[in-house]
């Protein structure tokens, strides 16, 4: 790795002309500056990536990281309705790390930036301890006022929806780690999105003053619908026919319990006659009696909460 | 540790009543939201602290840990001018760490906010790899639009003044890690400091308005002055008689290159006839010549950016 002066002003040129009028200040002092638009707020998040946690060197490439990272960050600003608007990177590398890592790292983050019209704006680098990459995002967003999306707003009686196809995350990755070739188009789908995958933040911006609650989908809908059911103190009941999984997710292992989805899941008042645009399907709706149940084939049972894992230890 | 949703619980309950009208959503969403006071830019930074580089946990306390990522942030927010609002903190944990040292992490965290009156409004928590514990804050502060200090501002001709004592974190972090007894009053405040460091936000509010540039001092007034003046386009010369170090840190090795002391560095334009307040010292002037200089005993010499290290290594 190269001194950290010299690696600044290598990310602020990579960084190159983006500008955002929002950031009165970005890569290169103290602290970063924004102002959101007049009468907005700012959504704030911050999400870790781990090497060997959520993600493996020898399969994925430093650009994939990046593209995750900003995703990450994307996704919960998303699922407020957050208009994305900058990043802040902190990155921890091993001392032996070839300076292409970060190089293409910041590729990475760049190209996913870019299609969302968002800008790098600041930062902070140190080593790492036990040879292990740590990398660091927060996501900046805006909202007009009082209209962001929460978990907290879902009502009996609302339907429920999810965006794209659920499982894609689990089954790139399964492909990506051991090595398998893309067998079928819904592979390929699943690897690409792997290797680049892409938030909903246009979708999060459309759902402004339709949903009544919204989360994205990071670790898989059993977990992250009861989330949302804890925060709006409801309970859920889904009907498994109409979970948008993968033909060969035959059990719906991976859409359930698999994470890396970056989907929206989201609730709408059954009374506001909204019809969900392509690529959005109608899962179940929300009742006052708390507990996630899924109906399959006629009968219901409860979804437990701690997603794949738990669900199917329990279902042997 | 414990689950996920459990420890969402722990530290909300934690954070208590603590409450900022600007923050309008805080722990528990997919994002928190902040609304800076209308006129005012919000402030953004973030910084790692990393087991084994930035702390080692059998001379550091968890305490002392959540004291420190606190301070790293504010200090960042002072040499900005910016009141300190919010913080978010991201954690990774080893599987075996016992849940006594993230919950005394998160008091630490929070007895540092509470003199500054800011909140923890959100975070993330993963699983590390490799044992060690990694954490990154994200510090928000708030500043009048336009007012924020920068470290571009300095120019030829401007007085160069320094808060507090330099030093006090490579003494204190030499006491800690050494298992010394602190041996004079000296010894004593740098172990306090190292256990309870302090930022200096309110000098840094003061400043705006009066200050030509700033910079916090966290690598040692060698770099961060290299820093400044880098950003400033322009030179300085300090006089090594007028630098506030411990008076056993005869070399300044501590004071010039030591790290960890929070302090502020800023410029005063020369026509602005500033008296600095008590534990504020007047140490050099800005020079339009490129380059850093230290004056010792009549003697004039480079003082390179790089720190104590590199600077001991050409003197001896």
């Amino acid at each position: 790795m190269q001194s950290e002066k010299a690696w600044l002003q290598w990310v602020r040129r990579a960084a190159g002309e983006a500008r955002r009028p929002e950031v009165r200040l970005g890569i290169g002092d103290d602290a970063a500056l924004l102002r959101p638009r007049r009468g907005w707020e700012l959504a704030l998040t911050t999400d870790l990536l781990v090497e060997d946690v959520h993600f493996l060197r020898q399969y994925d490439t430093a650009a994939t990281c990046g593209h995750r990272l900003v995703t990450r960050a994307l996704s919960d600003l998303a699922a407020m309705g957050a208009e994305p608007v900058a990043v802040l990177v902190s990155s921890a590398y091993p001392e032996d790390l070839p300076a292409a890592w970060p190089r293409q790292l910041y590729r990475g983050i760049l190209a996913a930036l870019q299609p969302a019209q968002a800008v790098l704006a600041g930062g902070d680098v140190a080593a790492a301890p036990a040879g292990k990459i740590l990398l660091d995002i927060v996501g900046l967003g805006q909202v007009p006022a009082g209209r962001a999306l929460r978990r907290s707003g879902a009502r009996a009686g609302d339907r429920i929806f999810v965006s794209g196809t659920l499982g894609l995350g689990a089954r790139g990755r399964e492909l990506a780690h051991t090595g398998q070739k893309p067998a079928n188009p819904d592979d390929r789908r699943a690897l690409k999105h792997h290797r680049r995958p892409r938030a909903r933040w246009e979708l999060g911006i459309a759902l402004r003053g339709r949903a009544s609650a919204a989360i994205d989908i990071s670790d898989g809908l059993a977990t992250d619908l009861d989330h949302l059911c804890a925060e709006s103190g409801v309970g859920a009941v889904i009907d498994a026919a109409s979970i948008p999984a993968l033909a060969t997710d035959r059990d719906q292992h991976g859409a359930l319990g698999g994470g890396e989805d970056y989907e929206l899941l989201f609730t709408v008042p059954a009374r506001r006659r909204w019809r969900p645009p392509a690529g959005v399907t109608a899962i179940g709706s929300i009742t006052a009696e708390r507990g996630v149940w899924i109906a399959d084939a006629g009968r219901r049972r409860r979804l437990p909460a701690a997603g794949w894992e738990h669900f199917s230890r329990r279902q042997r």
